[in-house]
């Protein structure tokens, strides 16, 4: 019985536990929130993030993993000291910090959009000259889903987008006019062993991923994996990472990683061999990896905001499997996913989201 | 959300909850035992089979369902006054007690081996006359696994055997040259509709399940289906139910009924379009079934008693799922098991056994 903290208890600690529970693995989930939907399985420790709770969240645990990348590097650190930490703190501190990521992106020689850290309204003349316009302010930490960005069209509008994003050092980037949008999803062991899983196509609304499909026919298959290897080894990576892509006429760009099992990478429990979840406690459990081959094309859509139906519609899908997060719900919020398997399962996706976006 | 109760919280209530938690459906399990398995992935209602504690378990469910079928009948009746218990508390009471599950079959026109009522001793010579020898006397309640049961060659031991099993009613039935053991699990929703799944082989080491094999390419198919629709359609049954065959020389033999879920049916975790566990809950919940169909050939091999390797070896073992229940090591008792779904299984699940065994 290998007993796993989880830094978060959302729908992504749920599916980890889930894929964890049959291998032996009991949980412990750390979420201020009541009602963290993971809570159902496993022991929920709420409590807001703090230091000088670590050492009675450690307690009994043999490792320590996250759902998100929102925890202060602090609190991992504080957490690596006591007991192995997956991915390592230092994993964490580059990823969860945006002009971080894209310098050792640019170190490991990973194309990206032009870019330039904006630490003070000095910077602004280097934005202009470095990344030109128009560009995408960011702000480098907590951004997800499309919050904490401002479209910037000129010199003049830099000022005031930085405002509002609370005079923060930030971080501008070209912005791309992008063809599609992609997302590997890889994962190393203990002993350096690395599977990808294929290459993925992403849709995003408003911000927030609204349908995947995977596997593609991509002749970015091999660049997106090479990539992945160069930071996996540069990092000395344990547990799935995502990485993010900007697909632009002739390059591929990264564009975001994410240190955790990731919302494109869903698919993966009825798509491929292993699932992305299962995968990642065998990763940092220093288990053998599970082969990451996808069973045929699946498409996966999100169901955000609120259910497009009831139980009995959405369980009576053909060809579909139905995953809900038990979340109460809200706009924005991803309450649960569907993965199509049949063979036209493009065609479905696409059908009955247009079908839901009448109702 | 739906509330499900569940008698018993093993493995089989264990993999009841991780089918229906993504589903929105949360569990409370009524075991004795402390410890229970299941009991990590809901709310372990631990107390003895009591009429009197009924209500207390009943409070804020939707349904009942069961995971074993030694739950009195009387239980289940009281829990079916106040809230909907599926399969109902009449297919329980048939199927728990094994001469009126030999008459009903019987009744149905399905064979089985001769069988005859042992209710005293002055039976005895119904036994020699109707069942002949060699024959089994079997308690009539609470056997499993080869539990309360002895073969019986001629009159004169009639008496020993009747003895050994408490001198309690028994049923007698007539020894069958088994060639090869069978089962079929179906499920019928609330609407009546019917999903088979493909036939399974089983076999059995010491009277415990060992291993089984689907889909086969059996000319009992057919049959085995009719038997199932017969007994479902006469029960009205609502959930999983499945059937144990003999098949001998030139007939199909029905043996056993059970009421639940069935540990011949795990391999339909990743071998068939929906597992029994989704749809026994989908059947109770009123939900459209999913399909059945199987997606490959699988081998399912259980871990009884002591893990055969730790858990790296297990969790490396290629073309294989891992199911471990969480259990303390005992002799007998099923402690997981893996499902094989390479092209090979069979001759896998063959070496599997055959290393194990030398060790």
């Amino acid at each position: 019985m290998l007993n796993v903290g989880v830094l978060g208890g959302g729908q992504l600690a749920q599916m980890l536990a889930l894929a964890g529970i049959p291998l032996g693995f009991r949980f412990r989930f750390w979420d201020p929130q009541l009602g963290a939907c993971a809570a159902v399985l496993g022991e929920h420790f709420q409590a807001p993030f703090d230091l000088a709770r670590v050492e009675e969240f450690a307690a009994g645990l043999d490792l320590v993993t996250y759902e998100f990348e929102g925890v202060h590097w602090a609190l991992a650190e504080a957490l690596a000291i006591k007991l192995p930490v997956c991915p390592s703190p230092a994993s964490l501190a580059v990823t969860q910090e945006r002009l971080a990521e894209k310098l050792l992106l640019r170190r490991l020689n990973i194309p990206t959009a032009r870019f330039a850290a904006v630490d003070s309204q000095g910077d602004f003349s280097e934005v202009a000259a470095q990344v030109g316009f128009p560009c995408v302010l960011k702000t480098r930490r907590q951004g997800y889903d499309g919050k904490g960005q401002r479209v910037v069209k000129c010199s003049n509008d830099l000022r005031k987008a930085w405002r509002e994003l609370g005079g923060v050092p930030l971080l501008a980037e070209a912005w791309v006019a992008v063809e599609r949008e992609f997302s590997l999803i890889a994962v190393r062991g203990q002993n350096g062993a690395i599977q990808y899983y294929p290459l993925t196509e992403n849709q995003h609304v408003n911000g927030i991923l609204r349908q995947s499909r995977a596997p593609l026919d991509s002749t970015w298959e091999g660049s997106a994996r090479q990539y992945a290897a160069r930071v996996l080894v540069e990092l000395d990576y344990v547990g799935v990472l995502a990485i993010e892509f900007f697909e632009q006429a002739d390059c591929l760009l990264a564009n975001e990683l994410s240190p955790r099992v990731h919302n494109s990478g869903h698919w993966t429990l009825e798509g491929a061999a292993t699932s992305q979840f299962e995968n990642h406690l065998r990763a940092i459990a220093g288990l053998p990896l599970g082969p990451s081959h996808a069973l045929g094309r699946v498409a996966m859509l999100n169901l955000v905001g609120h259910l497009p139906a009831g139980l009995t519609t959405l369980a009576g899908i053909p060809y579909a499997r139905l995953h809900l997060y038990g979340k109460t719900p809200a706009p924005g919020r991803k309450l649960g996913h569907l993965t199509l398997t049949g063979k036209n399962a493009d065609l479905q996706a696409a059908e009955l989201r247009r079908a839901w976006e009448c109702e």
